[in-house]
């Protein structure tokens, strides 16, 4: 059965197009545009009632919330293609913890920096520079953890690649690409260096070539 | 060993709590006193270097991120007082993404009401009548889908109380309560049924009992 994956260009869906790569699973995508309210659609509202990307079908199994799907094809296929929980509950512990870092500290502020440095120019909505600054200084500070955690081990859960680095790919891109911010990583020693680690693996650089980002 | 929970008075840490009790494991707390500074104290920032409420130490694990420890103990103890996380990988995926939902939907809103309504009149900050409004209006809107989707299943990963429904329990009785908006949830015939459910849980009733919020 092949999975059906729906929005492959928003940051979101990225997330679960790398997790499937790097676990070795067949998959299919059914583009959604979100400017022209395809997830307003009725038929995508029965998929996913709060019409966000992304949703997975699989057979007659359906998902949403990325880093749920995620989680879902790691446990599924744990012996397929990369092991992205860890190898005990222990780390797999570790692994939850910085997935709900990434998602409550990283990325709140950087969705918010995506919107008003981004999108508002393009769109014609104005940006808020308060907003941006306070954005701005929030990721920093959470960078700078990182900084210190990434002194004691390669990656974020440990010393293995896992959900955890992954689930930062998607909007860490945008502030390096679109947003013009790479200096926020590049002026953090190990920050840098988990950077081009998890950015030059295979599986997210065949997510970029095979799916542009809307912008 | 005895599982040291810190900051049991607050919102997050009761998940855990709740959790604790649910799957029959032992636990001790540590106050943390969030308006006094204590998060802020160089020994706690070595435990959570956000500066944030839970954290757990078992042993020499210390783990933090309310969401992450409930996911650690439901699994490593699987098999041990309630069942948290469903039979199948499937079912466990349905916990995953309603778990996410409480956590992107239903918490941001929800905490956004619970500083503006209860915090701010207490600690004597402005609360923004705008973001009361819209932050209601996005709650009624989680509300809604909870409705149908209860419609068919008696909890919201299924026919079974897992993580995702506790997830609930502490910020959706800041409204029920502190807040005075239980309105929100008796209008909704599904939704005020498993609220009377959950929230007459042995376990939640323990958790008030023995840890009051702050205010």
């Amino acid at each position: 059965m092949v999975v059906k994956v729906y929005g492959p260009a928003y940051g979101c869906p990225k997330r679960v197009l790398m997790c499937l790569i790097e676990k070795d699973i067949e998959f299919e995508t059914v583009p959604i545009n979100l400017s022209k309210g395809d997830q307003n659609h009725p038929d995508f509202l029965k998929l996913q009632p709060f019409g966000e990307v992304p949703v997975v079908q699989d057979g007659d199994y359906t998902l949403y919330e990325s880093r749920a799907i995620i989680r879902y094809y790691a446990e599924k296929y744990k012996s397929q293609g990369t092991d992205l929980l860890g190898q005990t509950i222990e780390e797999r512990g570790q692994v939850e913890q910085w997935l709900e870092v990434e998602a409550n500290n990283f990325h709140r502020p950087i969705y918010d920096l995506v919107i008003h440095v981004v999108y508002a120019p393009i769109q014609g909505f104005p940006s808020d520079p308060k907003l941006i600054e306070e954005s701005e200084k929030k990721v920093g500070k959470v960078l700078d953890i990182y900084e210190e955690r990434l002194s004691k081990s390669k990656y974020l859960a440990g010393d293995f690649f896992s959900l955890a680095d992954l689930s930062h790919l998607p909007f860490t891109h945008y502030m390096v690409n679109q947003m013009r911010k790479e200096y926020m990583i590049r002026s953090r020693k190990n920050v840098s260096a988990w950077w081009d680690d998890i950015s030059n693996r295979p599986s997210w650089k065949k997510v970029l070539q095979l799916y542009k980002y809307p912008v």
